[in-house]
């Protein structure tokens, strides 16, 4: 009973059963252990990518997946025979012993001898294209089902996102897919050698930390440790960045530059095109400046760290270069937040196109000048003319905050006294406002800001996208698709108004806008002092490559008087709250050096250079918006009484928050 | 009062706070922004490791941690400048603007400007021991507390583990501890390349994955998702090994070569040298070989997956020869588990010494031999002569089951008639066992066995790695410190009788040895079908060098009839058990090649490499044996309003387990 249940045949479940109703039992073990997928086959020569003309006429191994077959005439068959490395196409004599090749199901693993034929002369396609082999013999490694979810190589039909991702393992068999896999190994091993090269030294860092009190994002870990004092459960919490042991790693001494392709961790509740796992370059250098030198001043940058500008310039560098063998310029534009957030309303604005936003606030007359300075606001403006955007201006359904104006020559100048957004600033019925580019015909959007710009955004800012969305859907703004506008964004405000009191870090109205160990700008650290807050620039830069985020960092604080003074006077931290980073503060006041780094996302750069729509498609195995995986269908229940081992139990339903 | 906080200057806190007094606010705050270790610096011109006599003469900037100084004389004291790099002797004139540098702490962070001084020919120790700087100006960048821990450049007065693991930053400054780190980095990077030349795909997969039924050793991470069906909590599992994503991997085709360095987690519950989290250098291959060659064969290697072993044996040369300089053999030995039992008794071997166990069964007087076969055992001995081991034979506690008996004249020939060992087996009074070998002044050892070897390893085995332990600290033995005794171990048993029935997958008697995926030698594959279970051996190898298991792989099942016999017949799973493995089986019939691959456990190697006696030497931030964490305090308590949130709640106490 047993034996029967043995390996699977060369071709199919009726043939084999048959087969094995003919043999004795001594013949079923012998063919059982010499026959099939179940003991040795012959190595392959060469694997199906590898074939070229040069190789017409040698006998070949190769192994890989068969796809359809399609019939020529009534004596050959052509099959593509798939592997990793590229497809070969297969010729079959129906008379010959390679025949019964037709009946295998698409998708089975087959081993196939035969010898290279060189194609007809027009029918060459180059490299392996050149050439077909001639199957004189074929083994069947392993059979496919007659029934797959869906056909890989069937990219007419792709099966819908939920069934791929349940069968991935068939997915990845699809050519797009498979190449984004491999191309996201070739950066980074790129990124690995590049670092090496610039004498940074890799190190792990602990996956499983210790909880937070930002763990609002965090995932713990349960433990099975008891807690000698009260026998209560204590739980790790899985590292949301490496920051603090890179840090911690920096200020030992043990290494000058750290890197790291760190697996990070965070709870994103479903937000789109993030995953619980990602991958970040993570990277930390010793003793990086403080401020800028003239040379370093002269590209913009007046911020310390820019020995992390420049290995992260030759590192993206030699990315491009070795995936897209695109040459980058030798030097990243740099432009200050409140610059960006003046003339893009962004602060990672995609340059790709112009529409900038311009203050106009100087144009309006006094009365209303002057009230708006009384506020604190400026009034911008984006104004919107030719073919690119105007008919897009026309179809906008706008944002909030936002006012939009047609001008003609009646409106020119007097747009002001009507303006709604303007309402209950003081204006004279004759006053006017001439902007000097302003034309009839044009669309003028407007709104109020703040004179310092805050957040990560204005309302004309998300405007402009829109308009830039819009224009590109109705075909009359098209960007160059191979265009790489990186810019760095630098000089961020150190601290931002909390709105909502309840927010981490924020009792004091103010929290941290990027992270608590950022330091100020040098020029800066007196108004730090004086509590002129709202004026401290951080030492932050951010790396945007198209509109799109894809790095950020900083020079640290490496002075625990100032890092104490953040944590008690600015953020007025609870003893509590302060407690997880007492182990940084003292590692300060042990000799730390001055100290940055900075982060890239690795997921999305490989989005990025695979040109896809998710960084789901440059992972191997991930998990659905929700936070599913549906190939391993995780997460999953636990028994209660493994829960048990935990000393934790189910919530009763009524009871949970 | 704000300005009050700002930062530390040059020297030391008294210094500061009369220099503070002296100054106006206005100076106060030019002098915050200016000085010390909150703003601008020069930039270091050389590391502390780099300088040499061929740069006597220059004039250069170094940063580093300053540590005792040595006085010469009345007017010149000298310091060591550490950094990660190395150390430099700076030369400080007393009467220099540099004098200062002698009220710092110890361990402060430093800029020096000064000039190289080739050393008094007599003084040079080569490279950076060449020279001197001797200092014409210094700068804090960042001093250091007055009262450290622990000293961490004091290396004659080491203290305490706990101590060092609270301070793990302060200990990481140790040079003999940076060492590792860095060694570990180059070792990496050496291992990548080699993979990579090989034409392996780096594939990151989940550390995010589902429960599994053996998920005693596993770490679960409750998720926020709610369960539509019955609002239940639902968690991830921390991946244990990329085992089943690496096969999945494979089967889609999408690499035909897989590798990670990968970061696992198992729940060791305290085990000696094991770390909740560790690092595998993890491989899978496609079209693997699934029997032997006859070149293979000659090599003793049997069973298939020689391309692996090809594979690892190139990737451990290049990592030998990287970090140690030592070009290891072309082909390290091979040997089956039942020979490796037979003569170590043990499935790894330390095969740097001798002292081999032998099968003295044929010598018995056939009463006694009969009953042994009878119960299908054989008598095993270890004969212990000569200065190397005798001493530690006559000091040795012996092993549980063993049996040691002193050979003399009288007793050579009949020493079986009174072994307590040999009891109730019936022999005659004036029995002979003539052993040709034994002399008088012998140790013999007995210990029974079955027939064929089970486990890792018999009471002999046990009992001659503790004779060797002993010899060596008696000094009668001496292992050369170099020696890299590489060691294949294959042919293991495919299934383990199960002694505890609770064991998982041992509902039938039967547990798989190593994992449910390895495949059985084709020869054996008859036997598997016929019920034959224990004579069934696996396509599994291990690594072994200097009798520690580095790791261990193996051919996997591709044929999905055959994994489902394994899991239903064999293992006898119940469906619930096995439905966390209906994705592999699922995958295996949509077409799965031949594969097979390797983990090698990184942490080890590398504590190998550094002669280190824990794996804890070559992690940045280790955990403790019990898996707490000293610096990050982890794990730590949890809020029942966090774990509200995970519909989770603390089990009364009285109500865990």
């Amino acid at each position: 009973m047993l034996a029967g249940r043995g390996c699977r045949f060369v071709v199919r479940q009726k043939t084999e059963m048959a087969l094995r109703g003919a043999l004795s039992r001594v013949d079923q073990l012998r063919f059982l252990s010499q026959g099939a997928h179940c003991g040795p086959y012959p190595a392959r020569t060469h694997n199906c990518g590898s074939l070229s003309a040069s190789d017409d006429g040698k006998k070949v191994v190769l192994t890989g997946w068969i796809l359809p077959e399609r019939k020529a005439g009534k004596h050959v068959s052509f099959f593509p025979l798939k592997d990793s490395f590229g497809a070969t196409q297969l010729v079959v004599n129906r008379d010959s012993p390679a025949a019964p090749l037709s009946g295998l199901t698409v998708e089975s693993v087959v081993l196939v001898e035969g010898e290279v034929a060189l194609r007809p002369e027009k029918q060459r396609r180059g490299g392996v294209g050149d050439i077909d082999v001639v199957v004189s013999n074929f083994r069947v490694l392993n059979s496919a089902d007659n029934s797959l979810p869906f056909t890989p190589s069937d990219v007419s039909n792709i099966a819908n996102e939920d069934l791929r991702a349940r069968y991935r393992y068939l997915d990845l068999r699809r050519t797009a897919l498979s190449d984004n896999i491999q191309k996201r190994s070739k950066v980074a091993h790129i990124a690995r050698n590049a670092l090496h090269d610039e004498g940074f030294t890799e190190v792990e860092t602990p996956v499983l930390l210790r909880s937070s009190p930002e763990g609002a994002r965090e995932y713990l870990v349960p433990s099975r440790i008891v807690r000698a004092e009260d026998d209560s459960p204590v739980f790790y919490a899985l590292q949301q960045s490496p920051q603090q042991p890179k840090q911690l790693l920096i200020c030992s001494g043990a290494v000058d530059r750290y890197y790291q392709l760190a697996k990070c961790f965070r709870d994103e509740g479903g937000r789109k095109d993030r995953q619980p796992e990602f991958t970040q370059i993570d990277l930390e250098m010793a003793f990086v400046s403080w401020g800028a030198d003239a040379a370093s001043a002269a590209r913009g940058w007046r911020i310390g760290g820019a020995e992390v500008r420049d290995a992260i310039e030759r590192l993206v560098r030699a990315m491009w270069a070795g995936a897209e063998g695109v040459t980058l310029p030798s030097a990243f534009p740099v432009m200050t937040y409140q610059e960006a957030m003046n003339r893009f309303g962004s602060d990672k604005p995609d340059t790709r196109f112009g529409l900038e936003i311009s203050d106009i606030t100087p144009y309006l007359p006094a009365t209303q000048r002057e009230a708006l300075e009384r506020e604190g606001e400026i009034l911008q403006a984006l104004i919107v003319r030719g073919a690119d955007f105007i008919s897009a201006s026309q179809t906008a359904p706008g944002v909030p905050d936002t006012e939009r104006v047609l001008i003609d020559a009646a409106n020119r100048t007097s747009w002001q006294r009507s303006s709604s957004i303007m309402a209950g600033l003081p204006v004279a019925d004759d006053s006017v406002c001439e902007i000097p580019s302003l034309k009839p015909g044009d669309h003028m959007w407007l709104a109020r800001r703040t004179k310092l710009a805050q957040g990560g955004s204005t309302p004309l800012g998300r405007l402009r996208l829109q308009l830039s969305q819009i224009a590109q859907e109705q075909g009359s703004l098209t960007l160059p698709s191979d265009a790489c506008n990186f810019l760095w964004v630098t000089e961020f405000p150190l601290f931002t108004r909390a709105d909502d009191d309840k927010e981490f870090l924020a009792h004091g109205r103010w929290s941290s806008s990027h992270h608590p160990f950022t330091a100020p700008m040098y020029e800066d650290i007196p108004k730090m002092y004086e509590g002129r807050v709202d004026e401290v620039r951080g030492q932050h830069y951010d790396l945007v490559l198209n509109g799109c985020e894809i790095g950020g960092g900083s020079v640290r604080v490496h002075d625990a008087a100032m890092q104490d003074h953040i944590f008690t006077n600015i953020l007025q931290l609870e003893p509590t709250e302060k407690a997880p980073f007492e182990h940084l503060l003292h590692a300060l006041r042990c000799g730390a050096p001055p100290h940055g780094g900075m982060a890239l996302g690795f997921d999305r750069i490989m989005s990025i250079l695979c040109k896809t729509s998710s960084i789901r498609d440059v992972i191997a195995f991930p998990k659905t918006s929700g936070g599913t995986d549906l190939l391993f269908r995780s997460p999953a229940p636990v028994g209660e009484d493994v829960l048990r081992e935990y000393r934790l139990g189910y919530l009763q339903k009524g009871n949970s928050a």
